[in-house]
């Protein structure tokens, strides 16, 4: 039984620090690395990769929309030509950085407002599977289960790697809860790690009201940004090495 | 006898337009494409060098400071090691745009104000060197004679192709007319494609005080953006062409 | 019988022009200058306001979405909060250059993908009539007769200027004909001159299935970047003068 | 005898914070609040002002490059009519917000590489006199004794404010030590503080080798974004308070 965990880094901006990348970088297998647009100066970037390189980890390419003001969280209504062009653009940046590294992009995870978008735009959604199978259509895509664009890049032929939200509420159809109800985040490591075990072994997580709901999970996202963001990374870790869950990127 | 034809291309961004790219890659054999740091958003990036894999010109990352308002023309005193991450950034960027249309980046320009301070500013120029060589020391660095970064790029063991100025004023020396003082700049399409003949079959070329300087030359620059752009570009090539000089890009 | 003529001024940006604002402010009584959220490098605001200063063109702050890349055309979803931040800052940069060139923000006028967001958005519209009353409850609004921000900023006691675009067709209900529809945009100079003098004098346009349509107008909006625009504002501005209509700012 | 203390304050970026903003409002008189070119979003903006006039802190525009990347602290080879027309858009945009506030832009500093340049660097320190004075030649520069843009200013009838540096090491002509060099930077907050207030008492500060040497001092700038900001910016403060220094603004 293996499993991957991933979080963002690389995600500071010239001056301006943010999470703790070094100690993300011992927890989790793969590294959605941003790019430029929402965060991340070359020189930040640069030594992510680095970083990750040196300590084994998975660099996935955190592509967002040009919005720096807005960490990229603010939906943009590209023109889905625009889009395309803004994500290969960014890929090949990072890609720049990861070979001089001694490393490369291994996947593609979209970031903040255009990840929501894209689970159900269709003109952004295809925009995006496009720039991944124009540059190369054998990197994965890390997105939710049955989200549009998973089924957008399946029909492509693009592997997906479906991933879980361990901090995260769930309701009982498997849509994560909104961040504006009750339940939407959760703050206990030792509650969370528990979860996120019973999730890789049983293949189901508890939603709000109690029930047990089924969730495809090949990757466990973990926020990097947040305060407690190393704590609860590493309760996840160590709950799932305890009990005997091999953790392992998904892409080489 | 053979020579490149060289010229900015892709310096539009979003919504404003510069230069007649269509007509110029009809006519150059190089196009240095800008990598969006001082213009160029990735659609026109995209379509710039699209177009230029269409007609089989050379394309090159013509890197330059992080200076939109500025246009990469004012100087910024950037630490070196940041420099460096940048220039890696704008080569990666470009080349996944060139990847998916059938083409690679096949050499290096710096742009406008980058261009200059790494002719004599000696930690700029190391962090240009250093990002060409790690990125791949087989791509061709594209710079003047003499310059202080085409040094270092030989001794790194980087090919370094000299250009020449079509519209540009020559010293004695060998060195440029300052863009201050008369006879900086020329105008007649005619009399510069007479200039670029014999500079091409002789290896000279007439200086401001009726003096003749000897200039090496692997490529002309022509100025992209201009009024007369095109019809400059045009005059030299017919000139070279009508003397049975050969138009080849110097990178594969 | 007085009217305003109005058109987007000062989008050029650092080494990029767009328009013709010399040809324009000769021929508009209000120009809609940019405030370098979209368009508008400081030298170029700066040189405008002073233009228009000189000819008595009254200075509006054409305010916008942070997206240079798209000329302010997409909608972002900004935070209201965030978006009411950014309009004062808008606002206050041009009011500096309007001050030293003796002249001042006379009122605002939303540009773009804002324009049509503060239409039916509640939020960013409330949050553009709270930066507007916040800085001057006198400024007045500039906008379409029954959006919703009309609405909502007479509510809060600002005048709000009523302008129709005279290039652009009109459905039966009053509203634009949607610019991937046919007869969304008009062409012909005579034609969209005729057109606004009725709707000044009659208070009617003809819709595009023939019948006419009433429309509150006090300001007339010409575009100012596309190639026949100056051709379109004079002989809009040529044939109310010939038949009498003072064209004057709503604004002092 | 009384004194003014200043620190930078306002360099927070869209999701990236800098310094304890509200922590350092309690113990200074003026702050530098950021003007969005080199940090400061408009919505941080917004708030800082507004804190600042709840607690009767002056509030002066830290005018900077524009270079968000760069954190204004690279010099640029800007224009100085590019540069005057910059300053001009950020006094205003800080000025708008500041109205809000209920208060006002009370004098202007510049920032970073910007400050560095303008103390020697005639075109740039004239582009910066000039903005001040067609604002408003009433508002004081925050300044060093001895600098360009000290002389320039008090030539063009524009009021300056000396400034010393609390945790600086000094010369014996009254200059800087050089960051690269042994004694540029004292970290002891006691230390700081007692020279601080024999700045204040005597005009004279010990110099690396020991000497005295005098120093014309009338607001003394305690840096806000290091570690230890508030424990030294409250240190001094607490010295000169116990000593019967009274600490105020130095503009209404």
């Amino acid at each position: 039984m293996r499993i991957d965990l991933n979080a963002d880094l690389g995600e500071s901006f010239g001056t301006w620090t943010l999470g703790d990348d070094d100690a993300m970088l011992g927890l989790v297998t793969s590294a959605n690395v941003a790019c430029g647009f929402h965060a991340g100066d070359a020189r930040t970037l640069e030594r992510t990769v680095a970083a990750a390189a040196d300590r084994g980890v998975a660099v996935g390419a955190q592509v967002s929309y040009r919005d720096l003001a807005g960490f990229g969280r603010r939906f943009v209504d590209a023109d889905p030509a625009d889009l395309e062009a803004d994500v290969l653009y960014q890929i090949g940046a990072l890609e720049a950085l990861c070979r001089v590294a001694g490393t490369r992009v291994a996947y593609l995870k979209p970031h903040g407002a255009l990840y929501h978008a894209v689970g159900s735009h269709e003109g952004q959604a295809r925009a995006l599977v496009s720039a991944l199978s124009r540059y190369d259509a054998t990197l994965p895509l890390l997105h939710q289960e049955g989200s549009l664009v998973s089924r957008l890049a399946q029909e492509a032929g693009v592997r997906v790697v479906a991933e879980a939200f361990a901090d995260r509420g769930y309701r009982p159809d498997g849509t994560l809860v909104p961040r504006s109800e009750q339940g939407a985040v959760l703050h206990d490591p030792e509650d969370v790690a528990a979860r996120m075990l019973r999730l890789v072994r049983e293949g189901v997580v508890e939603a709000v009201d109690g029930t047990d709901v089924p969730v495809r999970v090949a990757s466990i996202c973990t926020h990097g940004d947040s305060p407690g963001a190393v704590a609860m990374a590493r309760a996840v870790r160590t709950a799932l090495e305890a009990d005997g869950v091999q953790l392992a990127a998904f892409a080489g």
